[in-house]
């Protein structure tokens, strides 16, 4: 492994992305990562590569603690729908409290259209929801919370795109029962009960 | 109204908004705005102050003509459902294809937390839509087209949230299907028939 290194790249890399997450891609400079981090612009470059690169890192980090919290819908503890509407409660709360939102959405909003690696990760982390999203209705279906008619698919992805245009309206500081009561309305309309 | 300027604002604005649609207002440089405009870096700043209050110009010109189409939806001609599935594909096809997306959810995702005058036109962009689909499920309902116990104002927010997921979702070059199915879902889910 070679001498250690004189940083922490995990302690690094989490404060580079706290930076690309507050400011964006575009907007943060080298000097903001430098003063950030507290090491050096030659050791960044020596360690990352380049800008593009620490961002890639960092965003893939910020993808995969999303990814680990979506994951807990899959094997939801109680009931499946409550488990759902907790976590939207949870996003719409968020999304209207913290003023920067979620870092996948902003990545792919400012960068998609021109950075096929930035797209890559950004598409895995709507697929990550979208497959837990489905889980998490055929849980509720077996536990006979919801209509047998409700078609997995593309309710899991109504859901998805719900979950984005929470997170995007968010940033306009809406009250917060405005968000909570698109909660409640889109969760009874995608997934009724049986009849 | 002093002697005519040695360009056309409009055409100037038009381009100008063109440039920052695409680029978003950090990665623009007054550079790309002389070479878009064709304008001198000084007659730009001598019209428009400063590359924000230009950013402004063009984000409310957009916002404008945004609202113009939303407008639409206030008087529907035909089944007011109907015209609701057309606006939300239109939108979902657009988002899938464009490639650059909603200037006002750029705005909204790269600027709302730290630009006070960026979020008062955000929000009334968000506010307009509110207000359309409300209106159009008042005359869903007046046509017996859906249920009336629906809500109005929650569902008509739920739209808007779903229609701000369909423009960012769309960014990450979903096939089209995936977008459409969507929308059939979330509208027969949000607006059901009369029982």
């Amino acid at each position: 492994m070679g001498r250690p290194k004189e940083f922490d790249c995990e302690v690094v890399l989490e404060r580079a992305l706290a930076v690309f997450w507050a400011k964006g891609y575009e907007a943060t400079s080298i000097q903001d990562l430098v003063e950030a981090t507290g090491v050096q612009r030659q050791s960044l470059y020596d360690t990352y590569g380049d800008k593009h690169a620490l961002y890639l890192a960092a965003l893939r980090r910020y993808a995969s603690q999303a990814s680990r919290q979506v994951e807990k819908l899959t094997q939801p503890a109680g009931s499946p729908l409550g488990v759902l509407r907790d976590f939207m409660l949870a996003t719409a709360k968020d999304a209207g409290c913290d003023g920067i939102g979620c870092m996948v959405i902003s990545a792919a909003v400012e960068l998609v259209a021109s950075d096929t690696a930035v797209g890559a990760v950004v598409r895995e982390s709507v697929d990550e929801a979208e497959r837990a999203f489905a889980a998490l209705i055929e849980h509720a279906r077996a536990a006979g919370e919801v209509d047998r008619r409700v078609e997995v698919k593309p309710v899991a992805r109504a859901l998805v795109t719900l979950l984005w245009g929470l997170r995007t309206i968010g940033r306009t500081q809406r009250d917060p029962s405005w968000l909570q009561g698109v909660v409640k309305h889109a969760i009874s309309g995608l997934l009724p009960s049986p009849t």
